[in-house]
This record gives C-alpha cells, sequence and structure tokens, in this order.
C-alpha cells in the first residue's frame, strides 16, 4: 500500500499539470518555497495541513476533491495489489507513474 | 475551513471510540506513543504517513475509508462555514463537536 503522501503529491502535480502550470507558478501563488512543492509532489515531504491548504487554494481545488481522488489512487492501488500478489512489484502502475 | 489534520484527528477518535478501545490500546497496537496519539487525535500533531497508516491498521480500517470520511466532514464543514457566514464561529458543529 502507497503512503498518502506520495499518493497525495501524485494528485497534486497530476492537477498542477492538467492546468499547465509550473512549479514555479503554484509555489508562488501558493507562498511555498519550489523546492519545498517538488517534494512534496515527489512524495518526499510530508506537507502539513497549512501549507497542503495552501498549494491546494493555489490550485484552485478544493482538499475534498484532492481527498476524494487520493482514496481511490489507494482503493486502486490495492486492487492491483492483491491482483499481483506474490509478484516482487511493492506498488503497482498508479504508482509506478509516480515514480517515473 | 478546518486544517486536515484536525478532520484526520475527529476521524481516528471516533473511530476508536465506536470500537470502545482506550488510547492505551490503540497505541500499543499501533507502536506509537500514547501522547502522540491523542495529540494526532486532537489534531495537534502532523501524522506522518507511516505512522497514519500503522494507526488505521490498528485500527482494522482501511486509510482510503478514513479520507472518505474525512472529505465528507471537510464538505460539511464548508456547507457550515457557508450557511453562517458572518457569524462569529469560524468552524461550526462539525468540530465544535471535536474541541469540546
Amino acid at each position: 500500500m502507497p503512503l498518502l503522501r506520495q499518493v497525495i503529491g501524485e494528485t497534486l502535480r497530476s492537477r498542477r499539470l492538467g492546468q499547465q502550470r509550473t512549479l514555479r507558478e503554484v509555489s508562488g501563488e501558493a507562498r511555498v518555497s519550489l523546492g519545498y512543492l517538488s517534494e512534496v509532489e515527489r512524495g518526499q515531504k510530508e506537507p502539513s495541513s497549512e501549507l497542503l491548504a495552501a498549494i491546494c487554494e493555489a490550485l484552485g481545488v478544493e482538499l475534498a476533491e484532492i481527498l476524494d481522488e487520493v482514496s481511490l489512487m489507494l482503493r486502486l492501488a490495492d486492487l492491483t495489489e492483491v491482483s499481483r500478489a506474490g509478484s516482487a512489484h511493492d506498488a503497482g502502475p498508479v504508482l509506478s507513474a509516480a515514480a517515473a
């Protein structure tokens, strides 16, 4: 099962890319450093609730909407894990995309 | 809008109480300190993804299920906030219960 921060990061990045915005634009609007946002998107940094709220606001998306997407991705990853049980893969395609 | 860690804490506590389990029992099973779990439940500490996963496992609940509940509570709090706009209340009943 992937960690929450990995799936949150992947979801935030996917939203940002869907809006064709750069790390610089969104980090500036959210008033977080570019490096911090980049680490959050890569699942390397645990975002604080305050900064997560600021990033969501900068993306113009409700936190609840992000959580719904995260929940769905966790369930998908879980299904993939079950169907691959016994193989060497721990995560499955949902997170392979994030790691790429 | 309440912070994510507050709603997560409230949701975890409500699950634990629904199972009639003590902080001691759940913290022991999750291998986190009792004080840490208590702070997480009160929204005072940002739970790391690893510890959140351990707490969910100790409660026998999927993280995705917790997130669904958190998302719902955020939406409810948002509705309450909108309907109370202009009053002195910032949170609304959803979080008043948590603060009690």
